[in-house]
């Protein structure tokens, strides 16, 4: 069995890693020669929307998955008419914007934070006025981490965000003052089968992941898996899927869906019965599931821009170190840590350490 | 951080698979230009007494180690004199030679079967005649998975016996009528720090592994590591070593050691907080030992000779495939299943399922 994966980065590199042991073997298409995902599988190197390649991926794969949302939609096309794709291309082409994953949403049920499409200033202002301030403006598709976002709390930042972001077709969203970000990762196998990671408790610096922690109590937890499976089903999803929640109050409002694995279900790699790669692969390679319960208090600690010292991550109890291989650059996710505890206070204690580890501890 | 290894089997990939998260590199020497382990790493394909290439290896890896005890002495001491190399060629060369192996064994008070060398006719009749019958006569090297011995049950057999295994050094062994066969995998690091996992309990079937079970809570668990700790310690051991044992009534004679990871060790993939995989490569580069309680109940089944049905072997609660990526040919050893289980009896339920499959259910 061969699984073809657009992108060559560290997802595809850790879903490699555990496909291998399957049986499963795990060919990139990545513009980058140095593509860390090719220490575990083959790399065909050249751009994401180069046919002659694009026709190796299908000629070859049994089917075709992807590690991020920037996929070009006629690559995906191409791909589609020619071998299996999953998650599908109608499922990647809502994720990859903003508004139409919104406007999903809202279709399906799911309350989101109020938005509005901008094309123009007067839209934009329009929506403002709607929608009020504070308010975050977003490019609808490329953004990631954080980017291609402009936080808007004045006339002034309302000015400015939109010089900086016009252009592209944008969307404004109202800003929730959430209590707390979680996200619930799932799984669907092409049978229809679901099952859920346990919900997770993420917290972001700078847009950007820094600590997830596995919540299997959450007194949100049906909440969460009830929006998930709303969407699993419209989509007759193949493959994991992550949605990424505000919590106010004791209400969750959907930010966004990642159609792939994902960094806040990182932590399932030794938290989880089966990780949510294994699971991905077993998902779009039409075997059955495995479970998704938590073997222990569980948690992930990322590690953006330098990658602290094995000594020190591996002397914390519990910890697993995995580093991607990646060239380091400040803002670049360059590895990740897990731990499994045997109770909360051990847990937190062991992600406080190696957030100072990793420097981002307050 | 690169890891040499001699020998790129299935005990090397899983080596190499183990070791990307942590940001070790695997670089193999073995002969077979399809040896498995290339999946996961570098393949340096010659033979294991080709100086060039072991200069390569020298020069590349930061610390060199094995994955079978067959090493050409010669070959370790050319590595020796240029790169650390772990566990040493002290330890392995006494566990290449049953003999030398006992008799540190019994140097160490470690209680072993009765044990006599034989290098002649007149030797076999003289060990038969101190040791008695039922008795086994083996070659004191290259044996594994049960070839390379007879059993002696008549004076017929040892006639028969002595003229298929002559022209090798040998050693006649009493045969003991055990109780049980277990093991004890260990592993010690550069520092002295030694972990032991629980004792495992194994089934043999014609001389090859079909299953091994995790006993956390085994009354001679006790016993099996300070036995094991001893020769830890006389060794100045660094990296995993298993000891195998056989039982009878409460006590354990040591049958044999291997200075590597360990097919009784397999279920610690899943099943142990942190893997013989992870832990020898942890324990040979120098970083600080994981943990190496079980996650719950668990247990291996081997497939030798034929994988089964991935959706059938996956459909078994609980379980987790690896397969190695060998051309299968009867009895090679081409894979194997993990079981982690909430119980006992849901293990065994789940392990005689996977043995129906592998073929070796009776």
């Amino acid at each position: 069995m061969i699984v073809g994966i657009i992108g060559g980065g560290q997802l595809a590199r850790m879903l490699a890693l555990a496909g291998q042991p399957l049986g499963i073997e795990c060919l990139f298409l990545d513009p980058a020669v140095d593509a860390c995902a090719r220490s575990a599988g083959e790399l065909v190197c050249g751009a994401y929307d180069d046919e002659s390649l694009l026709g190796v991926l299908a000629a070859r794969a049994d089917v075709v998955t992807y590690e991020f949302e920037n996929v070009p939609a006629t690559s995906l096309r191409y791909l589609a008419q020619r071998v299996r794709v999953h998650p599908s291309a109608e499922a990647l082409g809502i994720a990859r914007d903003r508004w139409h994953e919104k406007r999903l949403f809202a279709e399906l049920g799911i309350p989101t934070p109020s938005f509005m499409a901008v094309d123009s200033w007067a839209d934009c202002e329009q929506a403002v006025a709607a929608i009020g301030l504070p308010a975050v403006l977003k490019t609808r598709t490329m953004g990631y981490d954080g980017r291609g976002q402009r936080m808007l709390r004045s006339a002034a930042d309302l000015k400015e965000g939109y010089a900086a972001l016009a252009g592209m077709p944008l969307i404004l969203e109202g800003f929730v003052p959430f209590d707390r970000e979680v996200s619930i990762v799932a799984v669907r196998s092409a049978a229809g089968v679901t099952r859920f990671y346990p919900l997770t408790e993420n917290l972001h610096k700078g847009g950007v992941l820094v600590q997830s922690v596995s919540r299997p109590a959450d007194p949100l937890s049906a909440q969460a898996r009830a929006l998930a499976s709303v969407l699993l089903d419209r989509l007759n999803y193949v493959g994991v899927l992550a949605l990424e929640l505000f919590q106010r109050g004791d209400r969750l409002l959907a930010n966004e869906m990642a159609p792939r694995v994902h960094n806040s279900g990182h932590w399932t790699i030794e938290g989880a019965e089966t990780s949510q790669f294994e699971n991905h692969l077993r998902a779009v390679a039409g075997l059955p599931l495995g479970a998704t319960g938590a073997l222990a208090a569980a948690g992930m600690v990322n590690f953006v821009g330098q990658i602290p010292d094995p000594q020190a991550v591996l002397a914390v109890p519990g910890a697993h170190l995995h580093v991607y291989g990646k060239v380091p650059r400040p803002g670049r996710k360059l590895g990740h840590a897990t731990v499994r505890a045997a109770d909360e206070t051990a847990l937190y204690a062991a992600l406080a350490r190696l957030r100072a580890l990793a420097g981002t501890a307050s």
